[in-house]
């Protein structure tokens, strides 16, 4: 049969939008949960102003450093990806830049992300899978559905599950801040894309 | 603050293994249920006799169609990427192909997952995001865990918030060939990489 087969992409690869570098570049030094949060949300809210994605930003750092390892952006609709969260970006980035399947090894320091959102069942299961020891969570689930975006099977358990694992879960890191972005993405007319 | 920020990644890429293409190009056409599931379950054989990763192997087709759109392997280890699971790289790859965020179109015809494994939290959540409408599976999770891999936090409302989506889902086809793929995987010493 050979020849016949149509051809299969075989490789593939992403980007963050131009904006983010020279964004990051201006950055203060990050010292507690909040400022690490409102990186995050800061990068869901100029996310939508760029018109680059969806209202959700995610950021990897290692504990006590005051730089991120790496951040993520919606980039569904912008790259034709859904699987491009900006939790599953950031935590793919974080791998990348330290050159590690899990970023839980006694050679690395712990790593935590911080999300402006609660996550989605995917982004639920990439937490785990990263090897991050925290995740901290902006605005609720409930926020996202308001303005149409569903979060998928994840239930109390999910959390529960986590935290078997040893992955400390912190709720309602500047909630609010992060949930007004969701009120600017639906003023702006964004694409709520679930498939 | 500007210059004294350590750099973060902003783009990364990935690409299948090299004995892909080849052996695709070798495959018959795929009629039944069957047929598609033995080539994701040829897939994960390989993946681990070739030792370019865990032994886990997803198909994406078009309902009908004799050749997938898509095809993916994980690449945990290879790649150093935990997110880099069979059925997300297949779906990220079946999205690229058609450069749609999500398969579930009018414009398209439906499109199937088949993986060799029951899906693991953050792969349950993609296959959710990715707009097909059936994902058909090979070895129980039970199957998994005997050789050590997790699959985190799913449960059976999992399953049944697919379905809610419309989203049918199939167990054990071939179950017994994709199983018989994690006993060679431990015999030959895989590295078994939950974070």
């Amino acid at each position: 049969m050979k020849g016949s087969i149509p051809t299969v992409p075989l490789k593939m690869s992403f980007a963050l939008p131009d904006w983010v570098a020279p964004f990051l570049a201006d950055q203060p030094p990050a010292a507690t949960d909040d400022d690490r949060m409102r990186l995050a949300v800061e990068l869901s809210r100029l996310n939508v102003e760029r018109g680059t994605g969806g209202p959700f930003g995610a950021v990897v750092f290692a504990k006590g450093a005051p730089y991120p390892v790496s951040v993520g952006l919606n980039s569904v609709v912008r790259l034709k990806n859904s699987a491009l969260h900006a939790e599953v970006t950031a935590l793919m980035l974080a791998e990348k830049a330290l050159q590690t399947f899990t970023l839980n090894l006694p050679t690395l320091p712990v790593h935590e992300i911080y999300t402006s959102c609660e996550p989605c069942a995917m982004c639920l299961g990439a937490i785990l899978w990263s090897g991050v020891r925290k995740v901290a969570c902006g605005a609720g689930r409930d926020a996202a559905h308001g303005i149409g975006f569903d979060e998928g099977p994840v239930f109390p358990e999910s959390y529960k599950y986590l935290e078997s694992k040893g992955i400390e879960v912190q709720f309602g890191v500047l909630g609010a801040e992060a949930a007004a972005v969701f009120d600017l993405y639906k003023k702006l007319s964004g694409l709520v894309y679930n498939g």
